[in-house]
């Protein structure tokens, strides 16, 4: 029963890691995408978007892409949970199967949080650059002339570093689910069952 | 026995993926690091150096960190196998002891991985605005007047992206032996010996 209960609070934090990304992810998406400013420079119009930089183009669709992933996957946990508690399919499940599915889920969710962490990275230097400029190479920072378009993509960067922190737990949660379930059908019937208690030294 | 050489199997893959990242992050800190060129405009001297954008600044401390790391961990993982071969304190190894030093061991590989592809996203982010400059802020490329320093930066980044891919492969082979360890010791015995055989379904 205690380890059902244990179960139950690991499927709970997936799904609540899995809303945050995706909560997170698109609002992050959302701030740097719709982020613009005009100013006039003379009679020349001049308008800042989030195209203008390259690393903020790539920011936009990997969160766009990762909340669209975590909302599909917390669809499925919730649809996993509700099942179980209907006692549906429950242990007529195949392990080879489950075991395949917790595969692909723990590659994308590990492959989620590092595309994230890069795309954050890459767009924070890139910002960096943008706000303070690099005057050993003549470039200006641009962001006493377009202030409000800053401060946008700003919020939206703060968004996008704690989506990124979420997806690494979510990573390193999915890690400790396949590894369970892979070692409980396989390994534990060998390696364990070897009574040295310490199938690995440190 | 089998499971004895399997054991052996992922700890040589272990310290040749940490020699590999220990190789690949000193070469690259060595390369960016180093590289520099000097040009003449007019009467004016202008050298270019990594020091100049303080993404590559990043990536050679982290690079030098990582490969620092990486060689402690590697003449452990040698010692330990060493001590095994030689008959040392084997079983005798206490379990919470082991258990915790499975758990440092991750969580530094883990972010290890992560600040090296940060690392190495922000510092191509900024190479690549380097090379190509950026038109709408009135950014000019550097490449076509340091074109040496530019091909020096770069083969230390491929270094960096394979240092940084080796750095993954490591952290999901820390997950892999860590929560091995961990299910050894505990849920094996509770979770896995309910007879369900499908611990967590997916």
């Amino acid at each position: 029963m205690a380890v059902i209960g244990l179960e139950r609070k690991v499927k709970v934090a997936e799904v609540a890691l899995r809303c945050l990304v995706c909560g997170l992810g698109a609002l992050a998406a959302a701030l740097v995408a719709t982020g613009s400013q005009t100013r006039t420079f003379f009679s020349l119009e001049r308008k800042a978007r989030y195209t203008d930089m390259k690393a903020l183009v790539l920011l936009v669709a990997a969160q766009g892409a990762a909340a669209g992933y975590s909302l599909l996957q917390a669809a499925r946990c919730v649809a996993t949970m509700a099942r179980r508690r209907g006692g549906g399919s429950g242990s007529g499940v195949m392990g080879s199967r489950s075991r395949a599915a917790a595969w692909c889920v723990f590659s994308f969710d590990q492959a989620v949080a590092y595309v994230l962490m890069a795309a954050t990275a890459a767009a924070l230097q890139s910002s960096l650059l943008g706000k303070r400029g690099q005057l050993e190479l003549q470039w200006m920072g641009i962001c006493d002339l377009y202030g409000a378009f800053c401060r946008r993509v700003g919020e939206g960067l703060a968004c996008a570093v704690a989506s990124g922190l979420a997806a690494v737990l979510l990573a390193a949660l999915s890690a400790f689910n396949l590894f369970r379930l892979y070692d409980g059908g396989k390994s534990s019937s060998s390696s364990y069952s070897t009574g040295n208690g310490n199938g690995a030294t440190w």
